[in-house]
């Protein structure tokens, strides 16, 4: 007979299947459809892995970045995904990814659950070398979607450039040669017609 | 200016989107559709972190398992998913992957390419620990994904039981305890006729 332990893992291993089916306002590259919270936290993992080098601080713990890329949307299963640009939503956003951050990792045997639920809350409050690298592949990923779809959300939403630095300027808190580039991508893509001034 | 280093990550980062379009045979959870490569890489990132603990080799790279997850379908983009139950496709099976890994980790800064190239061989040749541990995963994935489906790909290909345990048995080799929770699994499948005897 399966202990209990590994039946709660399992429980929680089929739970976070959920994460499919929570979609984001950005569309993959072609544009067809929108990205779900899994494949988006797919994406910052392989990134994170890639620009290391750029992170502000060198000696970044890695393999805690990545934990940190896979985890941080899950408590969207139940807050539901939170649109950037949208002031009302934010307001009891924090409230509400608390409540289902207790539901999801409660799910976990006690010292995974403590673990995943920490990691999450550091990844949050952007505090740390660790959750400032993570923050930034967080924040560089839709930008990069959004041009590859000339313009995908930034037009659906009437969003303009200084709305877009101001949301993302976290990048040159964790990365700051990428900041760099993200100011380069946002002024080609003004020139490009895909953002608006 | 950007140097070619970055843009050659980033334009690899843009290229591998695509993995997003790659579709699985299995279903996800509720069986609405079929999963992408891009959520089921995730998946099993999430799935390594946690069951660690019945790894055969107690002191395996969790980083390197990570990696390994996250980049093992990232060949699909050009070579297409190919169903483990298929004979016929997979006889060319290797040589197309091969071509694929030359073409995507071609893309990277040289150090990179060879990075991520050695580590898809690694996983494919399912030899050392990591790769026994993470390929283990890969194998149990779909199983759990097709038990909560109530038989799902099992079903629409009239697989058998003695089918999913002859491909799934490696998990023995990676993650005993592991094995013996799936092989309580299909039993209870075949009770349930969601598995064919």
């Amino acid at each position: 007979m399966t202990d209990e332990r590994l039946q709660k893992q399992i429980r929680f291993i089929q739970e976070v299947d959920k994460l499919k089916n929570i979609f984001r306002q950005s569309r993959i590259h072609d544009g067809s459809r929108r990205e779900n919270d899994a494949e988006h936290s797919w994406h910052l993992a392989l990134m994170a892995l890639l620009l290391g080098e750029y992170s502000k601080d060198s000696g970044i713990d890695m393999l805690k970045v990545v934990k940190m890329c896979i985890i941080h949307d899950l408590v969207e299963i139940y807050a539901g995904d939170t649109f950037c640009y949208d002031a009302k939503a934010n307001e009891d956003k924090l409230e509400r990814e608390k409540a289902a951050a207790e539901k999801i990792f409660g799910l976990l045997p006690q010292d995974q659950g403590e673990e995943l639920k920490a990691l999450w809350e550091e990844f949050d409050a952007m505090e740390t070398p660790e959750a400032k690298y993570a923050a930034s592949m967080d924040r560089l990923q839709p930008v990069l979607l959004n041009y590859m779809n000339k313009g995908g959300t930034w037009q659906e939403h009437n969003v303009k450039k200084d709305q877009v630095i101001r949301r993302n300027q976290h990048i040159k808190d964790g990365a700051p040669k990428l900041w760099e580039f993200v100011s380069e991508l946002l002024d080609d893509a003004v020139e490009k017609g895909y953002l608006k001034e």
